[in-house]
Parts: structure tokens; sequence; C-alpha cells
């Protein structure tokens, strides 16, 4: 499909959409004492388009699951065709399929909307930011999820936290870090607000559409990467072309996975079927996030076992500098953008008091090496 | 998912739900394609039983939040009247009321059925053991849920997990503790194996239900006790009557909140509500952690800035003698009971795993004091 055929198509399904479902039938079941219990029949047929390649490991699978459960609960009343980036349209087109009803709902991390609205990307995961457990505390009870709400509501998007990477892993390089000089020159592939904090201390962001990444590390296009965790990493076969694997993750603590519902169809469900949508992806919210420390944890000990690559800590003057270009980067979005202003007040406050408290019982819970 | 794959999907829910309707009345909305999407319009009137005081805050309000979402999910097909401890059959007799049929769901914490099943108290948390996000990645995805199934299924009984208090603090004490010969004539409430622990280290472990606690620490009938965390342990005025406030909670890193379900009344639900109360658990379990992390966060402040204690971390001594006995506590269960030694050996493995893990990442996310 060019892209005008797609934009016609997206019309036309988007008016599809609109009109589309009137199959309503009530069915009341008379209780003993008297009061009715309506029971719902009425069924829906939505899409969810994803950001994921179809089926991609835990990011794609748990799309498909929430799915399921959503049918499951719903004894098929709401049933949901899932395809994968690409399938209905291109992965980087979700947000807008979703925000015009082209599909009614959408799995995806809030931070490829960037360009859509600068904010968005806070609600993924901030450099030097809160870890998992810490940034659904603040999504859930500290009005994180309010604020993304109402950033969303603009592009006529209900947003529910929906999956998480979990902490993830630095990076690939095929050279050793020593220092934050030794990032000058440095062609790198790292997207988002880290690629910002990079080009500050010298490296070349390199953008690499996730094919390509391994033949661009192999060939010196680029002389580093970063990508997900030793799952994920494992299965592009980075420790076949690469000798370091850096750690932290100062980039992504944490990696919020998004369900988007469109308004306008999430406002005709039934009130049932609203709390089974919402109720569900706080669920799968959960699981994902065990899914990935469980799948992490396996294939770390793959890595380690199966190659000879090496892995290392960034030394602390890197973490130092980059927290410093960090700083900087989130004050030029802070006063560009009125909303992002506004959510990392919001953020930094709860962070400012959970931390303290997690200083005193998470921060002290490793008591093995 | 493919179109083939939704099909076959279908096509097998259809078949599932014919063979499941033995109770229901149904409500076929006969659609244009000629399939009839069953409609479950049998209700169910459940009685929740609960460990809690009525309405004890974040544990038995979680514990109504559950049954309220259950009932909206199921747009009260499945409807369920939540009694506090005390209100149907005392807290403690909750595990074998859910057991018997008296009620048909507990929500509870495993480890106080320990005079059942010496095994049930290693799933709310182990001392020295995994933290919250661990444990559920256990729980979920490392077989730890299927042996609280097996555990639980000779008493009828289908567990599940469904809230967490996140990691607790270690407890409070009118008395310096500066090396663990301290412990020895202290006089502390400390419950369940950990009270073992502080036995082992000469204190005397003794039992005081929680509305007499404050007065026992107030007349020095005990010298110390553990609670929960700062949300809870100011409304119970600790703050008032107590020096020193310790921490790390050793004992308790974590504290899972467990849904119990009566074997048989679950066989008797439809699929889909048979999902719902699962993804509810599910889904209940993410939020009362935030929950109890936020407020914790809050109440910790106000403890600081309202009263003269002392927030204490224990000396490396304490903790390393801790830890040892710990290590003896645990071989006793596994040498004495066959369960327990089967769900330690799968949750030291799981553990070793994901340590390793998590000094990768969730170690190294503490980026500010």
């Amino acid at each position: 499909m060019t892209k005008i055929e797609r934009r016609e198509f997206i019309k036309k399904t988007a008016i599809a959409a609109a009109g589309g479902t009137a199959l309503m039938m009530g069915c009341n079941d008379k209780k003993s004492d008297g009061t009715a219990a309506v029971v719902n029949s009425k069924t829906y047929e939505w899409k969810m388009v994803t950001a994921w390649l179809p089926n991609f490991p835990l990011l794609g699978e748990g799309a498909v699951k929430l799915a399921r459960m959503i049918e499951k609960m719903s004894n098929n009343r709401l049933k949901i065709t899932v395809y994968g980036g690409g399938e209905l349209v291109p992965a980087l087109e979700t947000f807008d399929a979703v925000s015009q009803g082209v599909a009614e709902m959408g799995h995806s991390a809030s931070y490829y909307w960037a360009g859509k609205a600068p904010a968005a990307q806070l609600f993924t995961s901030v450099p030097f930011g809160m870890n998992t457990q810490q940034t659904n505390a603040w999504l859930y009870n500290g009005g994180g999820l309010d604020l993304w709400k109402e950033l969303y509501s603009k592009f006529n998007l209900i947003p529910f936290p929906a999956g998480n990477t979990g902490g993830q892993m630095g990076g690939w390089y095929n050279k050793e870090i020593k220092s934050a000089d030794d990032f000058k020159g440095l062609k790198i592939r790292q997207p988002g607000l880290a690629g910002k904090v990079v080009t500050k201390a010298g490296a070349a962001s390199i953008l690499s559409p996730g094919g390509e990444i391994y033949t661009n590390l192999e060939r010196g296009v680029i002389d580093a990467t970063d990508w997900i965790g030793p799952y994920h990493d494992y299965q592009m076969g980075f420790h076949k072309i690469a000798k370091y694997y850096y750690y932290p993750s100062w980039s992504e603590p944490t990696g919020v996975v998004e369900l988007m519902v469109n308004k306008n169809a999430y406002e005709q469900l039934p009130d049932d079927l609203k709390e089974i949508v919402k109720v569900c992806a706080s669920a799968i919210n959960n699981q994902m996030l065990g899914e990935f420390e469980t799948k992490n944890s396996e294939y770390l000990e793959k890595l380690e076992s199966e190659s000879g690559i090496e892995i290392k800590k960034y030394p602390a003057d890197v973490m130092n500098v980059f927290k410093n270009y960090t700083n900087e980067v989130l004050h030029e979005l802070e006063s560009s953008d009125e909303m992002s202003a506004k959510i990392l007040e919001s953020y930094n406050l709860f962070r400012k008091n959970i931390t303290r408290w997690t200083n005193y019982t998470e921060r002290q819970f490793f008591w093995e090496e």
C-alpha cells in the first residue's frame, strides 16, 4: 500500500468503525427477588494494532495474551483481532490508527510518540529515573496515569499501563569504555532522550531500524547499540559480534508498555466490558514484568556460558557525566513543553518521597552477590 | 494472531462454552454469520471471609476492592459479600471456612496457616529472601504458584496471589541494638519463622494480638515489636512510645497477600467468571503494592517530622547472625516437612538465577540517596 492508499484506507475504516456495530440484544434474567440482572449480550469486534513485529517475544505475545484474556472474561462479547506492526498499519502508525479509529486498540510504548507529544516519552522511562515498582506506584497512586490520560485525551485516546520490560541492559560495545571521553566520536544506536544525552557527550547518535542493527554493528557502521535485555539480545545474536555488554541501563531503569484505546470506542462499551479492559491491562502489566525478569535471568546465564563476552559496569565517571547531561536534557524538555514540565514536577516530587522509603526497604534487600 | 489462529480460537471457545453450560440460562445472540454467542446469565452470591479487621487499611480495603471489581466485570453475575475478621468467622478461621465451603472465598496471608501446613508460610515471605518483584516472577513464571496450588489442593482450596505489602520495616524498639547480643533476653513480638530466628538469638518471642501490642509495649511487657510499615505503624501510634525504628525488614522483604477460593465453588463457575476471578486477583496484586509503597512513603515523612524517633539500621553483626540463624530455621523446616523442602528447592534455584540478573539491574537503580 502506498502512503496515500493507506490514508484512504484509514479514512474508510474509520467511517466503517463509527457506523459499525449495531448488534445489541438485551437479555433479562428475572431473579427470585424480583430484581432483574441485565445481561449485556451485544458483541464487539475490535482490532488491536501493535508497535511490535507479529508475535514478537514477550511484547507481541503479551498483546495477544491481553486480547485472549479480554475475550475469555467477556465470554467473546469483546473479540479482538491482534495485528503485528505492518500487518494492518506500519508499527509507528499505531498511535494515529487508534486515534483515528482505524483500530480500537493499540499496544505499544509511549516513547514512540515523542513526535506527536514530547511529554509522551516520559511515561515509558526517564533516564536515571524510577525503577519499575516506583514507576507503577507513581502511575497508579501518585497521579502519573491521570497526567497521561490528560495528555492522550487530546488525541482521542485513553492510555493504560499494560506491560513492562523491567530494567534493561546498558548495551553492546565493540570498544571498552573507560571514561566519558570514550564516547567522543562513538557511533551508537541510542534512541530517545538517551540519544540526546550521548550526543551531549560527543557521540554520534545513529538511527538504525531493528532489522539492520546486527549488520551495522558487524560492519562498523555503528560501534555500539542499546537493545533490551539478555533474552531479546540473545535472539539478535549481538554476543557473536560485540565484545562488551555494559550495565546498568541508566537510560531505561524501567520500560512501561501501553495499551491505548480509542475514546469513542471505549465509551460505547457497557460498564462491565470497560472494567474488564481496565483490570486486564493492570493484570498484564503485572504478569509481563515477571516474564521479562524470568527470561532475562535465564538468558543472562546462557549468554555468559555460550559466549566470550565481558559483562562490564559503566565507570562512575560515565554515570556522573551522563546524569548531569540527563538533567540538562530534561530541563530543555521542561522549558520547551508545558505538559512535560507538569509531568516532571509530579514525577520528581513523587520520586523524592518514595526514594527515602525505598532506601530503607528495596535498597537493602540484596542479601546475596 | 493470524486469521486462521483466530478462527481456531473461536471454534475452541465455542466448544468449551457449549460444554460448560449445565447450570446456565442461555441467551443466544444470533449473529449475521450464523454463529451463536452464548451469554451466561446465572448469578452467584458468594461470601468472602478475611483475616483482616473490617476495612483494615489497604488489606481489608483491598479485599473489598477485589470484590467490587469482580462484581463490576461480571455485571453482578458474581456478587460477593465481604466479611471482616470476626464478622462471620474469626480471622484465623478463614482457611477452614473456605476449605469447608462456609465461605467461597478468603482474603488473607498464607503464613497464618503454618499450623495447617508448615510450607504455607513460605508463600508470604522468606526471611532474607526475595523481594516483591522477584517473588512475583517466581510465583507466576518460576513454578511457585503451581507448588502453592499443589499444597492447597489437599485442603480443597485454590490460591491466587492477590495483593502485596511491599517491603516492610524491621520494627520498633525501646532499647538500642548494637550487636546480636542485645537480643539476649529481649522480649519481642516477632511471629512466624522470624520468631524462631530471634529465639535462636536468645530473645523471648512473645505472642501479642494486634489490639494489645501498644499497651504491652508501653508497659514493658514487650521491649520491641515488628508490625508492617510507616502507614500502619503510624496509626498504631508506636512512635509515641518507642524510641527506635529499625530497618531493614530481614524478616519480610515482601508480603504476599492471598485470595483463596473453595475448589468446588470455583469449578462451578462458567469459564468467563473463572477468568475474571483469576485476572482480577493478578490486577489487585499489582495495585495494592502501589498503594502500600505510596502510603508508606507519605507516612515515613509524617513519622519523621511529627515525632522524635530515631530511624536506625540493624548493625551488620545482627544481620550476619540472623542470616545464619535463618538458614538453620529453613533447614529445620526442610528436614521436617517434605513439601517445604520441595518448595524451598524451587525457590532457591529461581532466586540464584534472578539474583544475578537483579545485580545488574534493580540493584543499580538507586541513583539518589
